[in-house]
C-alpha cells in the first residue's frame, strides 16, 4: 500500500468515514474497519422502521466508497482490542494490524442508563437490524390485531405514548421549539408523558417510576447513546467517552485520535453532543493534521444548527439563532438530509420515496421479512 | 362481509393471487391466507441474492393488493389443517375459518429429493429470508477472501461449477438452446457439469455420486421444487402434488379446487410443469368456475412459451415454436419480467435498476445486514 504513514481509522460512521475520504489521495496508507461493510445514515433510520425507506437507501457500501482510492482500504473487521504501546489492532479474526496513527471513531449504541434488563423486552434504534426488526414487529402486531378483530368484533387501534424524563422534548432546543414540537405530537394523537423515567419493562407493559404502568406490545428505546469502544484503561471523561485533548488525540498519546460519539471534546460550553455533525468536523480536522504531520490550531467546532423532524409539514430546526418550524422547518430538514444522504443511487431511491409517500400517503415497504442469520456473518458482525 | 358464498384461497403466490384478483367485485366473500403478507415475485429472486434489487422490488404487500376490494380480506397466517368434511381451515394461531369453496394453492418448496440432510449444507432459493442469507453469505465470503488475501498475498478468484444431473442444461427447452447455454455459461468462466448428481455436501464441499469433491463455502441448491401443503390423505399424484380432475377440483370434492405447484393438472403431454404460467391460468379459470357457479368446460392451459435468462445480452427464449436467443432472447425476457411484476412502485425500481447495473456494472445492495428474527413473526411464519 503506498504512503510513508500507516494510518488506521476504526468505525465507518459519520467520523471516520469523514476523516478516511479526507485522507483520500494523502501520502499516507489508510485501513478503514468496521464491522459492517457499509455506512448508515443513521438520521434516517426511523424512516426504515416505519416502513418508508429500504434498509439500501441509507446504507452505502464501503468498499464502493474508495474504489477509485489509491491509498484508502476497507476491511470489514471487528475490532477486538488495541495495544497501544505496540501499536496494533487486534481483530475478531484474530489479525493484527499496525499503525503509525490511529484513529478512533467507533461510535456509540443504545445507553440504558445502567438499566440493561430493559434491552430485552425494548427494541433499540441504532442499527439496521433493530430498525427492520422494528418494522416486522410492529407490523406483526398490526397483522394480530386485524385477526383478533375477525374473532371479537372488537375495533383495535393504536396508541402511541411518548415517555420523556426530561420536563419538556427536545431538551437541546430552544424551549419554544420544544412546546411546539409536544403541541404537534398531541395533535396526531400521540400522548406525551414528560419528567416520567422508566424503571421497568415486560414484553407486555412498561412501569415508570411513578408506579404507573402502561401497557404496550411495542417498545421502543431511544433515550440515548452511550460510547462503544474496546479501550481498557484509557482516559475517559463522565460520560464514558474517551477524553480528547484539544487537538482530538486521545488524552496523553500522541498518536492516538478519538472523534465522534467515541470522544468526549471539551468546550466553553461543555462536552459536544453525540452528532453527526461535530463527527464529521472531527474527523475532516484530524484528517488535515495527519496530512500536515501536525496540528498548530486546536478543534474548534463550528456550529451550524440543529433540526427534528416531527411530522409532514412538522419539524423544528435552529439555525445559528434562526429557529424555524412548521412547513420551512420541515423543508429545511428534508433539503439537508438529502444533501447530506451518501450515493447518488440513494439520493434519488430517497426522493422518491418521500414523493410518493407525500402525495400518496402510503408505505411502500410494508414487508414482514424474518431474518435469516448467516454463521459467517454472526462471527464478523458481533459487537 | 359481502358474498352469498364464502371463498378460503390458502396461499398468495402466483395462482391464489391470480385467483384472488378475478374474484375482486364477484358476489363472494373471498379470504386469502399467506403465511407471508406479500406476494413474491420469485422469477427475480435471484437478483435479490445477487445484490442488484432489494427484496421490496419483488414483493408487493398483499394488504396492499386488496386495499380498495370490497370483497377480498387478506389474512396473515401459516395454514396447519384443514378439515374437509366440516369444511373448515386452521390456522397456526388455532383460528378455525369456515368456507363454502376451498382453493389451494400452497405453491412448493425446495425439493432434496429425500437427501434433507443436503438442506443443513446449502442456501435454497425460494423465499425472502433465503435470497438474503445467500446475498449476505456470499459478500462475507468475499469480505474474508479479501483478508485472507491481505495476510497471505493471495491472489483469490471465485470458481463457479454449476451440476446438473441432466445430460444437458434446461432440459425444458429445444436442445439447441439448452447447448447455446452451456456455451455462454463456460465463456463467463462457469464450470458446468452435466449428468452429475449429488450425493452428500458439507460446510466445505459437495461430494458427486461419482466419487468426485468439489470444494464450496457456498452451495446454492435449485436442483427443483416439491409441493408444500398441510393436506393428509388426499389423493395426490406420482409427483406428491394434490391431483386435480379436469376441473381443478381436488379429486373426489366438489367444494375444493387445486391450482399452481400443489396441484398435478394432467394433460396429454404429462403434468403441467411447476411454474407461474400454469398457476395464474389455473387461478383465473377457478375464480371464472366459482363466480359462474359450475365449470362447463375442463381447464385447457394456453402455452405462451418459456424462457430463461443466462446473463448480460444472453436468454433463451421458446415461444410457440419461435426461438430466441441472445440478445433479442434477453430483452424479450427483461419486458415479460417487467410486465409481470405487480404494482407500478415494483415495475420503476427494478427497471431503474436493471439501468444501472446495465450502464454502470455495478450491484448497488452490496450489504451485509444480518438478521434480527423477531418472535411474533417467527411464529406466523413457521412454514
Amino acid at each position: 500500500m503506498p504512503g510513508s504513514q500507516r494510518v488506521v481509522i476504526v468505525g465507518g460512521g459519520f467520523g471516520g468515514l469523514a476523516c478516511a475520504r479526507a485522507l483520500d489521495g494523502a501520502d499516507a496508507g489508510v485501513t478503514l474497519l468496521d464491522r459492517h461493510n457499509y455506512h448508515l445514515f443513521t438520521p434516517l433510520l426511523y424512516q426504515v422502521a416505519t416502513a418508508l425507506l429500504d434498509p439500501s437507501d441509507i446504507a452505502f457500501p464501503l468498499r464502493r466508497a474508495f474504489r477509485k482510492s489509491p491509498n484508502v482500504r476497507f476491511r470489514q473487521a471487528t475490532v477486538t482490542g488495541v495495544d497501544l504501546d505496540a501499536r496494533t489492532v487486534r481483530t475478531h479474526a484474530g489479525d493484527e494490524i499496525g499503525y503509525d496513527t490511529l484513529v478512533f471513531a467507533t461510535g456509540g449504541t443504545n445507553n440504558y442508563f445502567g438499566n440493561e434488563p430493559l434491552a430485552e423486552h425494548s427494541i433499540g434504534m441504532k442499527t439496521l437490524p433493530e430498525a427492520m426488526r422494528l418494522r416486522n414487529h410492529v407490523l406483526s402486531c398490526l397483522e394480530e390485531a386485524e385477526q383478533t378483530r375477525d374473532t371479537d368484533e372488537k375495533q383495535s387501534g393504536a396508541r402511541i405514548v411518548l415517555v420523556e424524563g426530561l420536563d419538556r422534548l427536545l431538551g437541546a432546543f430552544h424551549p419554544k421549539l420544544g412546546r411546539y414540537a409536544e403541541e404537534t405530537l398531541r395533535r396526531f394523537g400521540i400522548e406525551v408523558r414528560t419528567q416520567a423515567l422508566v424503571e421497568k419493562a415486560d414484553d407486555a407493559s412498561v412501569t415508570l417510576r411513578s408506579g404507573e404502568i402502561i401497557h404496550a406490545k411495542t417498545i421502543v428505546w431511544s433515550a440515548g447513546v452511550r460510547p462503544s469502544d474496546p479501550l481498557n484503561g484509557a482516559p475517559r471523561a463522565r460520560s464514558k467517552r474517551l477524553e480528547a485533548d484539544e487537538f482530538l488525540r486521545l488524552r496523553g498519546r500522541d498518536d492516538v485520535f478519538v472523534i465522534g460519539d467515541a470522544a468526549s471534546v471539551a468546550t466553553p460550553r461543555g462536552e459536544l453532543p453525540m452528532l453527526s455533525p461535530p463527527a464529521m468536523q472531527e474527523g475532516r480536522y484530524v484528517a488535515r493534521a495527519i496530512k500536515t504531520g501536525r496540528s498548530t490550531k486546536p478543534f474548534h467546532y463550528l456550529d451550524k444548527g440543529t433540526m427534528a423532524t416531527i411530522g409532514r409539514h412538522a419539524a423544528v430546526a435552529d439555525v445559528r439563532g434562526v429557529k424555524l418550524k412548521g412547513s420551512l422547518g420541515w423543508l429545511a430538514w428534508l433539503f439537508v438530509h438529502i444533501y447530506y444522504l451518501i450515493g447518488f443511487r440513494n439520493r434519488v431511491a430517497v426522493l422518491a420515496s418521500w414523493g410518493w409517500n407525500y402525495f400518496l400517503r402510503d408505505r411502500p415497504i410494508r414487508l414482514i421479512v424474518r431474518g435469516d442469520p448467516d454463521p459467517l456473518a454472526d462471527e464478523i458482525d458481533q459487537g
